[in-house]
């Protein structure tokens, strides 16, 4: 059966998944983009964004892996925009540009109903109303055998891994101290979940960490 | 002027200094002697338990620097021993044997009032039963311009943290989750108190992290 995993997410080693004080300016929080640095210097992030370079090794593997066999996405509504309550009109489209990197359908978690938005690159961003176990099924209808990533942000993770439904897990842990921001693990007890390390190696810029649930 | 520092702590990915549910049986909590796994490899922590070999490398250097120049120690009660309350008598002399890997003076926070106790090699157990700020002011003058080690446990760490006295940190982050467990970071801010990243290497066994704090 298709997982649902975790992959290529950056956490700093106080455990926040994001800065303080996200908006527009700062979609990754006060400090957030600091988490992220392992990646940026990829030659798979710079493939992503259309740019030539980047480096290869450990860093760019994990990150190669992070969209390998992915047949759909699920993000939180934070994860997709800036915007809060009721959507105004259907012009904001993420914040990624006219071809996201997701090449897939998109499941985007929501209290407000809109129309499905189909961008350029395969991209379709599709809003989920009614939870996360129906936005599960439906991305994994949708993935067609293949596995679900759920991209974040971090209070979506939160809710699908407290409520049992999160496979494998790959984190990027960064030598960094945030202090404060949105912390992924508070109140969560990974092993008790089931979650067994199944990798882990480190660079110079993360410490990476591949968990999997085992299936009792 | 002497330093207070924390030195080769072991946490966990999650943020835990120990795991849950200390007792004699289980001085570190369940779960929590693989924080040191790091460590108790190495040549240092051989030597200092009078055992001969052990790995030379990153996480040995991190093991002999951390008892470099320290002329006294702090620890908590929780970190000397399992008693609670008063001391029923003094024969409970820590958990390190005859000859504690100190060699110098340690002063143990205290509520309850006990004779110092002289060890082989060096050691005194002294108790100070009037607070972290009077522990620190007699350490220091123990340690006669050397350094002052603060060994733990998590809840004697977070009191000076808190306090702003703490001038430098290693931290040793072991690659696991502990998912329970006492947490060092839970609302300690450290970059806001001052601490600045000045090295970190990754091993196999740990990411080596050293904070100062910037003086202002």
């Amino acid at each position: 059966m298709s997982k649902l995993a975790i992959r290529a997410f950056s956490v700093s080693l106080d455990g926040y998944g994001a800065g303080p004080a996200q908006s527009l300016d700062n979609p990754l929080g006060v400090g957030g983009m600091a988490l992220h640095e392992w990646a940026f210097g990829t030659r798979t992030f710079k493939k992503l964004f259309g740019e030539d370079g980047g480096s290869a090794g450990v860093d760019d593997d994990f990150a190669a892996r992070s969209f390998a066999n992915i047949g759909a996405w699920i993000l939180g509504r934070n994860m997709f925009g800036p915007i809060r309550g009721d959507w105004p009109n259907e012009n904001w489209k993420g914040w990624w540009g006219d071809n996201p990197p997701y090449h897939c359908p998109v499941f985007v978690l929501t209290h407000y109903p809109r129309a499905s938005t189909v961008m350029e690159g395969g991209t379709t961003f599709h809003f989920v109303t009614d939870g996360i176990h129906a936005a599960l099924e439906r991305a994994r209808e949708a993935a067609q055998g293949r596995d679900v990533r759920l991209g974040g942000g971090v209070a979506t993770l939160r809710q699908y891994l407290q409520a049992g439904l999160v496979d494998e897990m790959h984190l990027a842990v960064a030598p960094i101290f945030l202090g404060a921001g949105e912390h992924l693990f508070a109140g969560i007890d990974l092993p008790k979940l089931g979650f067994q390390r199944s990798a882990h190696v480190s660079t110079p810029n993360a410490t990476h960490i591949v968990l999997a649930r085992q299936s009792n």
